[in-house]
Order: C-alpha cells, then sequence, then structure tokens
C-alpha cells in the first residue's frame, strides 16, 4: 500500500500503527476467540476494555476525581442540544461567544431552549480573530458560558482558556482536544466529538464536573441525559463498542508520543513552520490574525483561483489529499491533528514551494 | 486463532468473513491511501460506502420508495424517545403492546410525552406468549401503535405482523431484523439497533414513511429529528462512518447468503432443532408458548440451579460461550442470530445432551 498524507478536517488521519493494531486484533481480541466488536459491552473482558479507556483520558488531561467522563453517541452536533437540556436548570438564559461556524451551530440550537446571550462576537471581522476578553457582555444570570475552542473552518483557535468569567464555562474541543494541556478545573463542561483527534466518528466525549449534572429539563431523552449516563458509567444502552475500543488505542499511542506535553511540542512545530511557509511566500495567505491561528486547521489559498484545481491534482499525485477548503469558503485548509506526521507537513511546504515556483 | 461460538445476546457475533474483510481493509480501502475510518463522510468514496449500504438494504427488504432510510446514532432506547418526539404531532395518545422487558422501555419512555394506552399485555402470563390480537384494545385516536417484534430476554417473537388496526403500526425489530422477511408497507415505521443482525453498535436503523416526517415536537434534538436527518441523507454532522461501512458488509453478506429467504430457512432450521433438543430431554425446559418462540434468542433452565455454573464453565471449555440468561431472569440464553453457523447449534445440543446424559 502506498499511504497518502490525508488532511481531511474530519473523519481524519489516524496513527498507523493504531490503524494496524486494530487490523491485528479485529478478528481475535488476546485470545478471546471473539472480536471487540462481538463481545457483550457488560462482559468483564469489554468492561477492561472501556474502562482503561477512560482511566488513560483521565490520566493524559489530569482530570479531578469531581467530574465524570461521559462516552456518549450523537457527536457535538447532540450536545448542542444536550447542554441546554442538561444544564439550564430554573434559569433561562446562557450566554455564547460566536468565533465562527461552529459556535453559530451551538449557539443557534440553544436559542430553541432559551434566551441566549451573544456574549462577544468576531462576525465583523470576518471570523479572522477573537473579540478580546476584556470586551466579552456575559451576564452573572446566565446558566453557563459556551465557547468553540477552535473553529475548523476559519482556522482560529483559543491560545489561552477565558475564564475570567464566574458562571461555568463550556467548551467544544472537537478539533483540538488532546492537542494541548488544558486545566480542566477551569471548565463546568468539556465535549468532543473523536473524529479529530481521539479515534473514529461515531462516539462523543463529555467531561462534566459533577455540581452540574442531575438538572435535565423533564423531556431530555435519557440517552443524551447525563445523570442517567454517569449513572450508568455511559452503558444506559449499548455503546459504540468499537468505536470506544478504538478510542482506546488512540489514547495510548498519544501516552506513548509522551502525553500532551509533548504532542503539544510537535504540533507548535508542525503548525509555526506551515504559517512560516505561508507568511514567507507571496503567493500563499492566512487570513488569521497571528494570535489566534489554529495549530490544527491551517486555511491559506492565492490569488490565482483558475489554478485551484491544478494545485488540488498535483497535490493529489503527490501524495497530498483533502486539502479542499471548506465548501463555505473555499481556498484551501490542511489539517494536521496530532495524529499528522511532521513528514506530511514538510511534504506539503515542499509541495506548496515547488507549486509557488512554478506558477508565481 | 480458536473461534469459539458466540451466544451473546448483543454485540453478538459477525459473519467472520465479513471480519476477515475488515482486517484486510482496515488500513487501506480500495488503494485510496487510508483507512475507511479516516475518510470524510462526505467525500466520493465514502459516500459510495453509505449509499451502497442503503440500496442493500432497501433490496433485501424490498424497501418501497416513499419509505426513507436513515443511519442514526442512539441505539433504539434513542428511538424510544424519538418516535414520539417526531410521530405525535397534534396527538396526545399512542398505544403499546406490552411483550416484555423491551417493550416496557419503550412504553415506558413515551409516557413522558404522551398518555400511553397499553393495548395488550402478557405480563399475567410472565411475558412467555403474546395475547391474542383479537384482545387487543387500540383506540383509533392514538398516534400510533409500537410493539417489540422480539423480545431478546423472554425469547418472544411475533411470527406475524400485527396490521390488523387503522393506525401507524411501529415496530422495534433490534433483534430480529433481517432474519425474516417483512412486509414493509405494514408499517409506519420500523427501527432497530444493528448490533444483533446487521453489524456492530453505534449505529441504529430507522425505516420510515414519508408522510410520518416532518410533525416533529418543536423542542426534538436535530440528531433525532427524522425530517431534518432524511433531508441531510443521515450526515446532518457526521455520521458513525466505520459502523456504517461494517454494517453494509453485513448486508453484502446477507446477500450472498442467498438473500433473507434464504437466512430464514437456515433460521428456522436452527431454531428448530435446538428447541427439539429441548422438548425432547427431561433436563432442560423453555417457558414460552410454542407459537411465539423465538428463532434468536432461546433461553432455557433446567431443575439444579447448583449445576449451572458448572454448565457454563463445561460449555466455554468446548468453546460456546455467553451462555448466561440476562440477569434479570437467570438460567440460560442461545442468541442464534444470523451470524452464528449452523455448526454452533449443533455443537451447542451436542454439549446440552452430553451434559444432561452426565448429570441427568
Amino acid at each position: 500500500m502506498t499511504r497518502v498524507f490525508n488532511f481531511s478536517a474530519g473523519p481524519s488521519t489516524f496513527p498507523i500503527s493504531v490503524l494496524e493494531q486494530a487490523r491485528d486484533e479485529i478478528c481475535e481480541w488476546r485470545n478471546t476467540g471473539m472480536s471487540i466488536m462481538e463481545m457483550s459491552h457488560r462482559s468483564h473482558d469489554y468492561l477492561s476494555v472501556a474502562e482503561e479507556a477512560e482511566a488513560d483520558l483521565r490520566e493524559l488531561l489530569a482530570i479531578p476525581t469531581h467530574y465524570k467522563v461521559l462516552f456518549l453517541q450523537g457527536g457535538a452536533t447532540g450536545q448542542f442540544s444536550a447542554i441546554p437540556m442538561n444544564l439550564l436548570g430554573n434559569k433561562t438564559l446562557c450566554s455564547y461567544v460566536n468565533t465562527g461556524i461552529w459556535s453559530q451551530k451551538a449557539l443557534g440550537e440553544a436559542k430553541r431552549f432559551a434566551k441566549v446571550q451573544e456574549s462577544a462576537s468576531a462576525q465583523k471581522d470576518n471570523f479572522t480573530t477573537i473579540p478580546d476578553l476584556t470586551s466579552w457582555d456575559v451576564d452573572p444570570n446566565s446558566a453557563y458560558l459556551h465557547y468553540t475552542s477552535n473553529e475548523t473552518i476559519g482556522g482560529v483557535e483559543f491560545q489561552k482558556t477565558p475564564d475570567l468569567f464566574k458562571i461555568p464555562l463550556i467548551s467544544d474541543m472537537s478539533s483540538n482536544i488532546l492537542s494541548r494541556p488544558i486545566d480542566v478545573e477551569k471548565f463546568g463542561l468539556i465535549y468532543a466529538g473523536a473524529q479529530k483527534n481521539m479515534g473514529p466518528s461515531g462516539i462523543t466525549i463529555v467531561i462534566v464536573r459533577d455540581d452540574l449534572i442531575g438538572h435535565a429539563h423533564e423531556r431530555t431523552p435519557p440517552i443524551l441525559d447525563y445523570k442517567i449516563q454517569a449513572d450508568n458509567g455511559s452503558m444506559l444502552n449499548t455503546p459504540p463498542t468499537y468505536n470506544w475500543y478504538l478510542l482506546g488505542l488512540v489514547l495510548k499511542w498519544v501516552k506513548a508520543q509522551g502525553g500532551i506535553e509533548a504532542i503539544e511540542a510537535i504540533n507548535i512545530r508542525k503548525a509555526n513552520k506551515l504559517y512560516r511557509a505561508i507568511d514567507e511566500s507571496d503567493f500563499y495567505s492566512n487570513p488569521v490574525d497571528p494570535r489566534y491561528r489554529s495549530r490544527m486547521n491551517v486555511p491559506f489559498r492565492f490569488h490565482e483561483q483558475t489554478l485551484e484545481t491544478h494545485f488540488i491534482e498535483g497535490a493529489k499525485l503527490a501524495g497530498l489529499v483533502n486539502l479542499e477548503g471548506h465548501r463555505s469558503v473555499g481556498g484551501f485548509r490542511a489539517s494536521i491533528y496530532n495524529a499528522m506526521p511532521e513528514s506530511g507537513v514538510d511534504a506539503l511546504i515542499h509541495y506548496m514551494q515547488d507549486f509557488a515556483k512554478a506558477h508565481g
């Protein structure tokens, strides 16, 4: 096989060693005579896999014991509904920061359940920056403050946790969880679909502080009710067992890289060299405020739109795929999550420089 | 590897050929240079996989064009909420038939959204039979009539579709879909978690008639809203892509067996020989009304409770695993879904007969 460098925004590239281990174990897991995906979720063997994944995630992110870790279905989009349904309690107001398409989706869904305060918005800057925290308007009566820590489409990322406010802080970390250290205690709730930095699609992590559990609206579907899922060890019903197993393999891989700090150092190096290549060229440009450029998703473009197809086709021939920008914004985007090897970024830079030389 | 015969009720045994194909393709799918699970769900390659699975399911079950097929997350338990949320419309009443633990769970969840009429109940018979259709009390003002086509714990299965009533018929077919022909046109909606007869856990099929879509309660989470999911080809958000792919492989396997009629013939043979072995022995017994015995889940017991552990341990040594009955009922249970080879049933019967001889 000729493995490509896959810059897809999600689902996205896996560490090849994880895929190889999954391959070696898929027909039979550790002399059990069966595949992981054939096991009852209540069996001793399967529970050991599920619990080890939770323990590894707790270790990697230093999750305190007064936080629950839930393994759910439905993606971040399911959480867009679950968060107001679970966290509003007796309140009627919640606050959202608008930094791009994903925060807008979360905010739009919350409006069906509550009054929503838009505490800050980067819309007037076309979502290329993050409004200064001193300008945020956060009502202390809000049930919570929600923000999106990394916008995969705009390529904008918070470099610090906006923890100035006294209400529970909620973050959609789907596209940068495990890519940098976070202090979980600054948050009321963190959620993330797995399909960027943690594994396959079809499983969603929710890390939630104990005191925020147990206030769900009476019509919350039980599969999205944090208390019911917490009380059942995320097994109210059959969980996505194979997805959970694969997520566990990715966590082991992160640990084998040296943990989050080691991964972060690589991510900084990867992102810096790609942005440098863009900035030093007259051919490519990235529109994002350098203070908030994403380490995970790097959008870029050049001026000759007529050459875009040519760029994509040439990249494919060089084994560099899924570089198209999101259909809503065009241009190009390189998603360089944890599992993208540095050699993939190097190859992309090399291709970009050659292309610029030939067409610049 | 020594493959066991795995009688787990779900997640449950796969066809080994499906696991082997998944193994061969997991690192790279068809010269794409990447795994299926690394592909964007909106890529041409992945969409071809997703669409082929839908086409195969439509072909196998002869699903008419005025039914949508949805591939969702959240399991049947998610559908217990989604069904009243989507189908009540302006009505305030729905009807449920109570044939065991799973229909009770569906019924209990509906009570949070509407008045529920229990149209029939097998409770007085300890859920060992199905009340005669002529005794069912179905209010014509109900939004729908719900029943569970196969009770995995009690081992009770409808042998005919109860289509005498004029309101939309809804069925939870999680544990017997694809095991026998059904006439989809008799139903308003059919739903099934995949993890018994269709694939891995983490993906749920909903087959729903067009006119029943579009009446969801305003606070239905979009991930569970049939209209939103139908309008988005089940890709409102990232679907469980690898689960969908595996489900597609299982559908190809069913087709290769000769389709549903051929599978049914094997299932009848497997179930008949196991029930015959139980009935012809003085040692084993099955409590279910022979008219409604499940072809998929065969509960049985014997009188010497002290020998139960011995039976399970001996079975394990013979490569026959997960024969424990559900923790709520005890005894034993052999789940013999489509993917359980007839040789597995033969081996079980052989073991049961030897055990009875030694201990009877």
